[in-house]
């Protein structure tokens, strides 16, 4: 496996030097709306500190982010009233990793409803905002 | 969401009343091999609390769970030699779940080779057993 590449766009997010949708922040770990989404209300959980994924990342880093995921789960289905929550993590591109920091994928899922494909087309940023005000406000 | 249901087949598995391809087990988690996988070297990695998915759990079991997650994904990928590992934890029907007890999949991922469906045909025993072995060798 490849190092951690610290000019990665998740790593520019933490930086502020890349706008994004922000839902939730503590000190260890940073949640924003995911730009490609596959549902709406697909959000994102990311480490602040650098691993290139699941497979390299500091084991504490991993028993802090994970009540973090499950806290972003559980306001995803509330705010969108998902019948279900998808939580996927890709390590490396034969897996779908696109961006090279770890990250949790949340999605909310409806009955019937199909997944749009995995970075795909870009979404309107208000759309974006609006929903993450809804998921900020089950939080 | 509904409550958890303790007669779920991954509860009797920990119970010993069915049995399982084992490749970990510690006080808090068991991993063994998915008897429906969607590419060799499929694995289940689940912890001994009892929660219907990841939205009931208690915090703390996850962050115990996430290291055995990690420690699994990585001796999948060196099993395999795996381009790639796929992790994904479906929550409610809505999202794909079929087994009412939390657990995580672990998914090794080749360049080209696309996952066989979720929860499709059941996997030959011995076959399932050969792929424990490597797997265990690489833990």
């Amino acid at each position: 496996m490849t190092a951690y590449d610290p000019d990665n766009i998740f790593a520019k997010i933490l930086a502020g030097d890349i706008p994004s949708v922000k839902l939730y922040e503590d000190e260890d770990t940073l949640a924003f709306m995911d730009v490609m989404p596959q549902a709406p209300g697909h959000l994102l959980v990311i480490p602040k500190a650098g691993s290139r994924n699941l497979l390299d990342a500091d084991p504490a880093v991993l028993s802090k982010l994970m009540p973090v995921v499950q806290k972003l789960a559980n306001a995803a289905q509330e705010a969108f009233d998902a019948d279900g929550v998808f939580v996927a993590q890709f390590n490396e591109p034969a897996a779908g990793q696109t961006v090279f920091h770890l990250h949790f994928h949340v999605i909310p899922r409806h009955d019937g409803v199909p997944l749009k494909p995995h970075a795909g087309g870009m979404a309107d940023v208000d759309m974006l905002k609006a929903q993450a005000e809804k998921i900020k406000a089950a939080l």
